[in-house]
């Protein structure tokens, strides 16, 4: 495997699409606990209370769900450098466009299953407004404390036709490693984790059993500890939102989990990560067999079987 | 300041000197939970259960307390040849020596304050025994589970004549970033927060008060979660370990802690820092004043008296 | 000491007085996540989730702070009866009066202190309105996912002229049980914690050093995790609300605690007991001395000296 | 319902039989964190940390395992008069015996399922001898940090042949009262939840799929926080311990759960009630139909199957 080159600095934001665009809403901002920061067309801009950036979820109405594009920044203008030219060697670059609200110059790319992104490097610090300013300093924006508040977006996983092209994809031209991986009997790899520097992962491709192209699994939210997820879950049913699986711990990535499918039918993790990070700048991929799948998730729940069936938009 | 090169991939260990090796052993591992791995003359190798490479502590019998010496793995083979270039440069460097347990071709070196340190590549990955072998196999150990039990080393805060020198090496030399530090009214810098890569700050150093050098104010464990540092404290108070102050919030860099002393006299801290990481490639240095310290930590606890006066070794 | 009768059932709500309403009325609903329940005269009436009376805090619109009254729930009408006989024996009775909204014929009646205090057995159970109503139906209320959001009232601590008067009171006249207080060098109790069934303690009184009568150290609300108490020290900081110590926990009844200031001057505890009950029908007291209390609270916070100055109202 | 009598202040302990003595003593020790405190013929006897009495499992080698008693402690010398002349009224006395170690006269008895019972006034307190003396004197024993440490034996669930009919005998015999039960489409009661003060269930009895009698369905430890059970869970899957179901949450009782079996076969809970306590004397019973249980757990965790088929000891 190439070499972690930190490159990439983060997960910048998403743009997830809804047909459902006041329910969804709703739930991001009342139940997630984000921050509406401006609106631009059927768009509206949402932030956590610990983005530095302007926002890290565009909401976007549409005919249906899904997730349209993701936004990656670079580590400093050389390395997006770096990045454009890798991605246009390997031929999948778009071009140049004008960033989003906050961001400067944007390049636009897709990766072999056709999902798009958007590199970049500028970025303007968010000030918080007089009433979100918060009171330790070293915080972009005052706890929201609205139901439970998410800290960040942590990662995303997407469903791909060949999972494992758009993960040596993300090593080869982001500069990314995979961390854990799952491969089947017949030696397929079915799914990888890549992550870009000391968080375990960022990025996740997940065969899809539709063979469909640029669909998505589910994007994630960090909480800051467990009993922010156990809350979240009462929450949920008290207000109706659908509870997919959990509480629990992955085996994969030891991941504190919960999903839920937003009301536009995209899936959402809460997840929290305890303290685990990676720090071996030599870390051998970790792969899981079918067998040790098959002994379910860290402390025994079956994985469910609409993991394996529900991603958005919907296929035919 | 010079970019986050993440050239240091992250701290790897320590080496603590204790007059009372035996009562310190017994503090480390049946109170913090690490595992022995391995002796040498005077010395006990010490790990936490997600290390993955031999040791994270070097706990060796001594005249006096205070710390030794401090390992920092470099990302790559590149990687610690520019780190060594940069520290020679500097006219810092000691030179080459042979490597600890599990440890490759180690370059020696000094701060400005003369603290030593050592930066390497190769490093065996640790492969437990049987009884030792964690359920999950993207783990390193199996978890101890004796008392409380640390993740991982998290940081050093090392005391120097001179702080801001010292940060401004790891910045030039080391390729670190200071995420955070403490500006006194007539503008002397009296501690800076240093990091490699996404963890919020990896070593750090506080001006001593008694304009001693290589001191050390406290070694940083890690744990999973905030109640596993409740814990902590009511064993403290049940086996008679010295409790400074805490559990509580730090302002700066937000994290939860509670410090300690161990037998030998070395203030060890355990922290969690809930899932806070800094992932901002052009972070703007957080700058707190004496008026704002004097507001106390995050929850309003005052900072402790002996917080300025206690160090190690002691100084007649 | 009299045998614990179990004829209180349980603390039911209290009276407290604020010069400012509207700001402690948010302090209330928006803050600890209290939920409006009907309005009379000055006074709000307010709820927390788990209650499954009508009520347990009356916010009343004063010219000072303090607290009016306390109500008591008796276990039968029969319980009721004999409290009623008791205290009138002890001359402490009032007699009866209409109850408040959800509440049948009610006692009144005055501790040696002066405090005023109502008994009453017949409660209107809490319907809750079809927007609140829980997904689960042995709950009260749905959560109102608020900030953080308070469990129940938790407990009373008074303030006496001579706190073992008034424990022996409700010994005697309540039939409830000392489980521990505070012994000065001279002998004096200083402080007495009474509880009536399973709860560790229900109300508390403590020597006032004013001398004065029928004040307010603090009332409680307990919360259902510490990880709830670490969060509301934080949203108190980003909305100016004045935290007094903690969190920390208490050596005294072993509660993790966060004391805080409601805007109309009256001291509010957050509290967790964590798991701990007295179950011990012959339980006997534990009286910790000075010097005992000299070490501070369970790990060792000093107990700030506001504690032992600052009531409700103020004295001249 | 009888009115709650509050004569049965709390489960004492419960005897447990094993047939493999030594690995089930292992369990208790090693894993749940129980001190050992005396031996008698085939029996262990054990302690959580805040048991003020002798003990509260005996552990007993046998050919099989289940439970052959359980020690209930009244609240007076009066009360176990009153609750021994109901019980030999109901025709279920057995008679006087002497007591088990620190344990007084007692009254031996059975349920109408024929499970066995003992009922005491006079236990002694236990004195913790000086390596297990608590730092704060209000808690029985050090907390002895062995993986994690439950607090206390929190309740035992039976199966029945007619689990409303046993629930009706702890209510008119005990003066317990049930809070919660689930009756089947048929008009059946399946399982009744009964409770003797403010815990909300002590005893529970769950109708037996195989008709038999004085079967075991689980006994429960309570621990302080959620944190300890998912803590528990890590440990379990590292060292073996066989994982049935959660953690998650009851819908009834609203519990936090993990069961477990120990290696004689029994089943185990490890529970964590939050703050739950019943206030309400005069609590309607909340019944819980087919339908209802068919959601799952709180947060929609199906019930798994063996919860329906496992019970101690194996029926042939």
């Amino acid at each position: 495997m190439p070499p972690l080159l930190h490159d990439i600095a983060h997960l910048g934001h998403v743009e997830l699409l809804t047909p459902k665009p006041d329910e969804s809403l709703r739930f991001f901002t009342d139940y997630l606990g984000l921050t509406e920061n401006g609106r631009s067309g059927d768009s509206v801009y949402l932030r956590t209370w610990d983005d530095y950036e302007h926002h890290s979820l565009k909401l976007t109405a549409s005919t249906t769900s899904g997730i349209r594009r993701t936004g990656l920044r670079a580590s400093s203008a050389e390395a997006l450098a770096r990045r454009v030219e890798a991605v246009e060697k390997a031929g999948l670059g778009v071009g140049w466009i004008d960033g989003e609200p906050g961001i400067g110059p944007t390049y636009l790319f897709r990766d072999p299953d056709g999902h798009e992104y958007e590199l970049y490097w500028e970025s303007e610090r968010y000030r918080p407004p007089a009433e979100l300013r918060p009171a330790l300093k070293n915080q972009a924006q005052a706890y929201p404390a609205r139901a439970f508040s998410v800290r960040r977006l942590d990662h995303v996983n997407y469903l791909a036709a060949n999972a494992e092209a758009n993960g040596s994809f993300a090593c080869e031209c982001l500069g990314g490693r995979v961390t854990e991986q799952i491969m089947l009997n017949d030696g397929t790899i079915s799914a990888q984790w890549v992550h870009f520097a000391q968080k375990s992962y960022d990025l996740v491709w997940t065969n899809d059993w539709t063979s469909s192209s640029g669909r998505l699994h589910h994007i994630a939210f960090a909480t800051d500890t467990r009993e922010d997820i156990l809350r979240a879950a009462d929450i949920a049913v008290d207000r109706g939102v659908f509870i997919e699986t959990g509480p629990h711990k992955h085996a994969i990535q030891q991941t504190f989990f919960l999903y839920l499918y937003e009301p536009g039918g995209n899936r959402i993790e809460l997840c929290n990560p305890m303290s685990r990070l990676i720090f071996a700048p030599d870390w051998e991929t970790v792969t899981w067999s079918e067998a040790e799948r098959a002994k379910g998730q860290a402390w025994g729940l079956k994985t469910i079987s609409s993991f394996h069936t529900h991603g958005t938009p919907p296929v035919r």
